[in-house]
């Protein structure tokens, strides 16, 4: 559904790429657009805790096509979307996941990475991103 | 811990190129010596079911050190570990998943196949472990 | 509710010094009457996937007061208890967990042990029961 | 996988006797290298509420490698992790873990107590951590 295997390897590989520059260890998922794991990769010595983080980011951009920063905006105290994070078996809404879309713009699956700080994160995903946008 | 990045996508590249081989459609999965997941690959339009599955199988077969087949035969009705299946979040004990060593025999991690039959799916498991260990 | 720490821990002495004179590597746990965690130690190399078998285990004997392995021999198909395992979490219904008395043979705990096949389970959990019991 | 038995073992005896000083009763956990529970105990009495959140503060603190409440800081609403206790089948993020490291300053393991007040937990968690590092 979606994203080809051969796409999600790009945008995985990618984003490896970026976070060996960078010199952070990353947890790096992909998801198709049916929010299924497609490809994932945990890089050596990377935090445990963010491999389920990773896959959470991932979901989440997927489940509701934006970036999961934009979401957690929306889900501080007060905000509309006040404890979201309770559905879905858990989401995560701070940066780092992304959705990613074909040439037409229709979402056809999303990217997740931690590991570093979420600023870190979301550059990393932005890398896989443009993996697969840019091809 | 144990498996490195490089080692595990070597494992999911030689499983996946296998299936195809054989014409059969697999998730891919390996988890490292503390059974975290390590490398995934999910191949275009495998079963949505066998995802879990084959995370579950390489857990599994990392839990207790040996392939996932051994374990059913001993969970049967009537066998001394009848419904070991329902300890650690599930297990899934029939073939498709198995231990990865080193030189020495140490276990460093397990890889978990699922998409077709139990046979294949075993199959391709070793196609991936002998990436590994063939090194 | 029931076992004291130093009671829960004298069975966890027990059976870990039981298991070295065995020369198997188990998980052992004990709870308390009120089939709450009281004490726990996993041996160096034991299984994994054992942990969690323990204390189910252990939760197991005092959910229902009898030793697993009897509740096993109630749950296989066709038994009267067919599928208890889906209850409280998942259940372990084969041997290593038994119920721990005090001298008026009221259950005041129980204790769970895994890690190699279910008849070395079994023993090394009596000898943890025997070391509250003789006391 | 990291710390020893031995060594857990030896971190919760010194959380617990700094317990037993400060009159307070605690549940203490130690995880090894892979967040995996090696040895815990209840003080007698202790809440049975702070079970859950010792184990998890344990597991917390080597998810990430860093103490429990500096991941609160980040964790607050606004913060750039608000909401990360989602992850992982729950985190706990308030004081109470730590993480401990061999003299090389390698994370081997984590200890997590919970009982009393935050400083408290994190107090005699910190005896704990000194008992291994040899303070």
């Amino acid at each position: 559904m979606g994203i080809t295997l051969e796409q999600a390897q790009a945008a995985v590989q990618a984003a490896h790429q970026k976070a060996l520059q960078m010199g952070v260890k990353m947890n790096i998922a992909v998801v198709d657009a049916g929010a299924n794991l497609t490809a994932f990769a945990r890089m050596d010595d990377a935090w445990l805790g963010s491999l389920d983080i990773s896959i959470k980011k991932a979901k989440t951009a997927r489940f509701f096509d934006m970036p999961t920063g934009e979401i957690g905006k929306l889900s501080q105290p007060g905000g509309s979307l006040y404890h979201i994070e309770h559905s879905n078996g858990g989401l995560i809404t701070f940066p780092g996941g992304i959705p990613i879309t074909d040439g037409s713009g229709r979402v056809i699956g999303a990217i997740g990475v931690s590991g570093s700080t979420v600023e870190d994160d979301h550059a990393v995903a932005e890398a896989g991103v443009a993996a697969v946008q840019g091809q």
